[in-house]
Parts: C-alpha cells; sequence; structure tokens
C-alpha cells in the first residue's frame, strides 16, 4: 500500500520504518527535503538525526508534506501536536480528501518545560481541530496514547495484552485502521470510543502518560480491566 | 479510627458503609443534617436517598461538614468535585490542620450534559486547589480515578489485578493511605506519581474514564503494563 507519513521525528521514523520493513511503498513527509536529509543531529529525545536515519532506509521516499500526503492512498500525521495544523495545510486538503487520516499527534506544549501541559484540551482537541479544519479527510485518532517503539511493537510491551484505542466520525475508517493495526503491529485489543470528539479523552489521557514515561520509560501500555 | 467522609452522595455512602462495616467510627458529614436525613429521592445516578440508606447504617454517625472534620483522625472529600472548595470551607481549616485528607473528588462539569468536562484541567487541579488552600492538611489525592463500588472492591474487577494511583506532597502521608487502601479495601497495586501536582494527570484522565463507564458500566479500571 502506498503511505504516507507526516513527520520525520521519532513517530514518523518508527511509523514509516516499520511499514517499509513490511513492503509498503512509503514516503515520509517533511517541510524542506534537502535540509531534512542534510540534519545530523537530533531534534527530540528518541529520535535519529534524519540524515544517518534515512541511510539505514533507503527504500523510504521523502518529500514534501504535500508530496507525501499526495502519495499516500492512507495518511498518518506522526508531527509534534503543536506543528500539526501548520503542517496539515502544508500538505494540502486536496491531498487529503476522501483518505484515511490517521491522527498520531498530541498537542503537548513543552515551552513550561517538563511535564508538558496540552495547547487544546477539556472542550476541545487536536482530533477534532483536524477533523473540522478538513471535512473531507476521515480522520482517525489512535496510537497517540503509546510511545513509538510500542505503536509498531505491542508484544514487546506484556505480550501484547493491553488496550488501544481509537475514535473518528467515519466507522468504515475506524474498522480499516484497526484491520491495518492488527496487520502492520499486531495490535489485538482495540476499542472504539466513538466519534472524533473522544480524541479529548485520549489527549487529555497524555497528562497521565507523560509521568508514567518520566517514572519508568515508554515501554508501558493501559489496559483496560473489567 | 475516626473517620469523617464529607459527602452523602455515592462515594461518601460507599466510603463510609464499607469503613463502619469495618469497626471504623465514621461520621459522615453534610451541609443540613436534618434536610439530608429527610432526603427520600437520590440526587444522582448510582446512590440512595439519603434517609433510606442511612437506615441500613444505623451505626453512622451523620454530621455537618465541620462535625465530620473535626470527629476524623482522617478525612476523606467525597463530593462532588464542583462543590468541594465550598464543602472544605464549611469543614473549616481548624478542622483538617494537620491531618491526612484523601480526596476523591473530581471537578467534573455536567452543565452541558454528558459527557462532563472538567472545571479546572491542564494548568491546575483540585488537588491542588485544596492543598493550597488548606495548607495545613496533607492532601492525598487517590481513589478518583474509580468508580465508588470499585474504590472499596477492587477484587470485583479482574481479580484486584489493576492499579490505583496516589499524589501528594507528604510522602508519610501517602505511605499510610496506601496502607489504608490495602487494608481497608484490599488495593494491591498502588503506584506513587509523586506531588500533588500530579493530581493533574489523575483528574484529566477522567475523561476517558467517563466514556468508558458510559460504554460498559462502572465496574472496571485500567493496569499500568510494563
Amino acid at each position: 500500500m502506498r503511505i504516507g507519513v507526516l513527520g520525520t521525528g521519532v513517530v514518523g521514523q518508527t511509523l514509516s520504518g516499520k511499514l517499509a520493513s513490511l513492503g509498503h511503498e512509503t514516503m515520509i513527509g517533511t517541510r524542506n527535503v534537502e535540509a531534512a536529509l542534510a540534519r545530523t543531529t537530533a531534534e527530540m529525545p528518541g529520535e535519529q538525526p534524519f540524515g544517518p536515519w534515512h541511510h539505514e532506509y533507503p527504500d523510504i521516499l521523502v518529500g514534501t508534506f504535500g508530496e507525501a500526503a499526495a502519495h499516500g492512498e492512507v495518511v498518518i500525521n506522526g508531527t509534534r501536536g503543536a506543528v500539526s495544523m501548520v503542517v496539515l495545510e502544508l500538505a494540502g486538503a486536496e491531498n487529503l480528501d476522501g483518505k484515511i487520516l490517521i491522527d498520531v499527534a498530541n498537542p503537548l506544549d513543552f515551552s513550561q518545560g517538563m511535564p508538558p501541559s496540552l495547547t487544546v484540551s477539556n472542550s476541545d482537541s487536536l482530533g477534532e481541530q483536524i477533523q473540522r479544519t478538513y471535512p473531507g479527510a476521515r480522520v482517525v485518532k489512535t496510537l497517540n496514547m503509546v510511545g513509538a517503539p510500542v505503536q509498531v511493537a505491542p508484544a514487546q510491551v506484556g505480550d501484547g495484552d493491553h488496550t488501544l484505542f481509537v475514535a473518528g466520525n467515519d466507522g468504515d475508517a475506524k474498522d480499516a485502521v484497526a484491520n491495518y493495526l492488527r496487520e502492520w503491529f499486531g495490535w489485538r485489543e482495540i476499542v472504539d470510543l466513538g466519534d472524533i470528539t473522544n480524541a479529548r479523552a485520549m489527549e487529555m489521557y497524555l497528562a497521565l502518560w507523560i509521568r508514567l514515561l518520566m517514572a519508568g520509560g515508554p515501554m508501558f501500555n493501559i489496559k483496560v480491566v473489567r
């Protein structure tokens, strides 16, 4: 499948690396292709400098945000939440129209240090902002509640016995994404919370996730026990 | 032990009922004792009308908020978060000074219907407001992330194999509360998130909790899987 992954950070790297290893025609999108490939320092903890990283994944195409979105039959928003709306504008509504847009981003505000707060929460969410702004896109919020290494390898945490959530307005798109998550990464327990307003709950959970991350690293998730 | 429980709703009823059954000298606090005992209709889903409920628990003392707080060696804030600050003012700082104050409340705003939003979140929390306003109290936030029936009987969900969180500035108070939670209710896995600012994470989780409640009822919790 042709997949466009927006963002060259740890989430974009991890998702596109895994998808390419599965044989998908993956294009990773960035603002400035030459500048990204010339980058030799990492921007955030957990990611590799993009230039050396791409040497390890020569099959992954690198394009602008618009080119990556146009390339993808499915588009993944793997950018930092603080820049997601700008990135999607650069990606272009015409390149998202009718497509499944998997929104993995969290609107974290690191300006006051750790732990971050959220730039939007409680009565709105980034997932809703994206769906409102791109009504032609079929937005499915998911994967944002686990760290990048868990996103692509849930079995590495507790033998995969934990819960992933999805939310979105388009039931067929959610079903398709749930199937992708099972096939691509091996997710087993996937809970559909309902429409895209449930992105509020999924993003507000990050306050707890961040504190658990700070206490014990990224290799964890929660399981809903009934 | 003498325990003061503030609030006559489902949380106050459930906690004080269980504590009294364990033999603790429990006083439940309300705004107006006579009016509470005369109440024959429930105010929120899941609670019993207070008058008939108290007939089932004649050993439980009923007092004003101030009397219940004065009575308790330990005080539990089991009120609705939207009224907690008013209730604590009625309870009186002098009746909280030096005491462990277990804060179970969530600042839920039901004014726009279901699901509620939070009246305070992201850069502050009810737990912090309480600790700031009553610096002499030893505030420990806990139990707010599970429904009342789970609070007192964690083994009824997944054989008790799930996670409870605590947060607060006073390490000795948190240790004491963790021991109470083990002894009183049988909690096993208790994670200390850190100081009271972590109440933000614990309260913001309610957005997810509410949606899971609406989907499948209150008998659930999350387990942190590493």
